[in-house]
């Protein structure tokens, strides 16, 4: 199978990228094809602004959702946008690798998704989101570095749920283009890992590497099933009792 | 009073510049001092790199929480960086203007809190976060424009709740580094926005302008009384009766 890693740590050392450098030689080891987007060695331009338009006339006032959905049939956009889409299409997985920086991805990682997920790649123009749409039957993982301790990220630890600090990026940036979203793979307190926590974080990294294409993705509610047509919200039946908060959007397992 | 709005939209015309000068206008007719960092503009730097740090030694190991303690004192940051935290600094209150791309901020914006937030002006090296560090007793308020229609943010949309997916910026980013929080203001539909529409968005932004020294703050829980010491998560009697997700950290109203 093919898959993309997307890497963000400026650090040519740095745990992201020795991790991500693990996963790609397990994943190379049992015979998948493996591409690396290295968007602080790339120098990838991490601000979203009219030059990634190629067509965009001067005269009509700037609405970048409506920019791109005309620029999406002839894929009017700069080259480095296609560049990177042209990978994510080519590949069955897409991986994220970054540290946690204030409780979401590096500002360079953001810039990917907010340049590379145009109209006709990141969503389709009409049709179903979540769960449909161009990259549906495809995987993507999250791989996340985080400084501070698991409790903090617990589900009373005062930072708020990891699993509801990454959400904006596991539903919102992937699950909404159609790809089947793994479980994160998350390490904690990567300031203070020793060798003997590298080798264990390492072997857990081939080890979600060997099971990439079998896991069991988080069973988000597919748009078009779960939710009323107009206003989107969560049909009546469902809403009755299903948890509040981002909960409400998985499916409780059987 | 001093206030400082970080906007981030490219477009000059665009509804988040056009509100933010509203904002602006407001501000200065009751006698405020204003200050504007229009990031497009100023064409700011969204890649935190080693090039932020001016006094790196090329032979430690990188790790940028510790190379940010270490500067904290000097204020070893490169130029653009202590320029915005002065500004920041010198406001009595902090206002993010943006677009919604992607459920988060846009890049150029994460780039600045990831850049500007160092060690000694974003969080204390020692001593307690969440309502407390070098912003306390200022405060913070987002304005958020929204492409989407208020229904698929609600509790049961499909996005998940608003006030959700901004709890990583609004407690994550400013209560984090002391700010008092105000509720955001957040409009919808803002890429079929009228004129009609406009006038009324504006006349919001004007009286949450007018109360930006008045309204209640969100009442987040300060980690220092909320919290246990060792493990950063809800006291016992705290997370007996709290909601589950972001809403157990914040206090419930009499």
């Amino acid at each position: 199978m093919n898959v993309l890693i997307v890497s963000a740590h400026p650090g040519p050392a740095s745990l992201t990228n020795a991790l991500r450098d693990v996963a790609v030689e397990q994943l190379r080891a049992d015979g998948h094809e493996v591409r690396i987007s290295d968007l602080y060695a790339m120098n990838w331009k991490a601000a979203h602004d009219c030059d990634d338009f190629t067509a965009l006339s001067p005269d009509e006032p700037l609405s970048f959702p409506f920019a791109s959905m005309r620029a999406a049939d002839t894929r009017a956009f700069s080259d480095d946008i296609i560049a990177e889409q042209d990978k994510a299409l080519w590949a069955d997985a897409l991986i994220l690798a970054f540290p946690l920086w204030w409780f979401s991805m590096p500002a360079i990682l953001k810039g990917w998704i907010d340049r590379v997920w145009t109209a006709g790649v990141g969503y389709q123009i009409s049709g179903n989101r979540y769960g449909a749409g161009r990259m549906a039957g495809k995987r993507a993982m999250l791989m996340v570095m985080v400084g501070g301790g698991e409790s903090y990220f617990s589900d009373r630890g005062v930072n708020g749920p990891i699993d509801d600090l990454l959400f904006p990026i596991n539903h919102g940036c992937l699950y909404y283009p159609g790809y089947d979203v793994l479980p994160s793979y998350v390490l904690h307190k990567t300031d203070r890992l020793d060798e003997e926590g590298f080798k264990a974080a390492a072997q857990d990294v081939r080890d979600r590497m060997r099971t990439l294409f079998t896991t069991a993705p988080i069973p988000y509610r597919p748009q078009a099933e779960d939710y009323t047509e107009r206003k989107f919200e969560l049909k009546e039946d469902i809403a009755a009792t299903a948890p509040p908060g981002f909960a409400g959007h998985i499916r409780q397992q059987p």
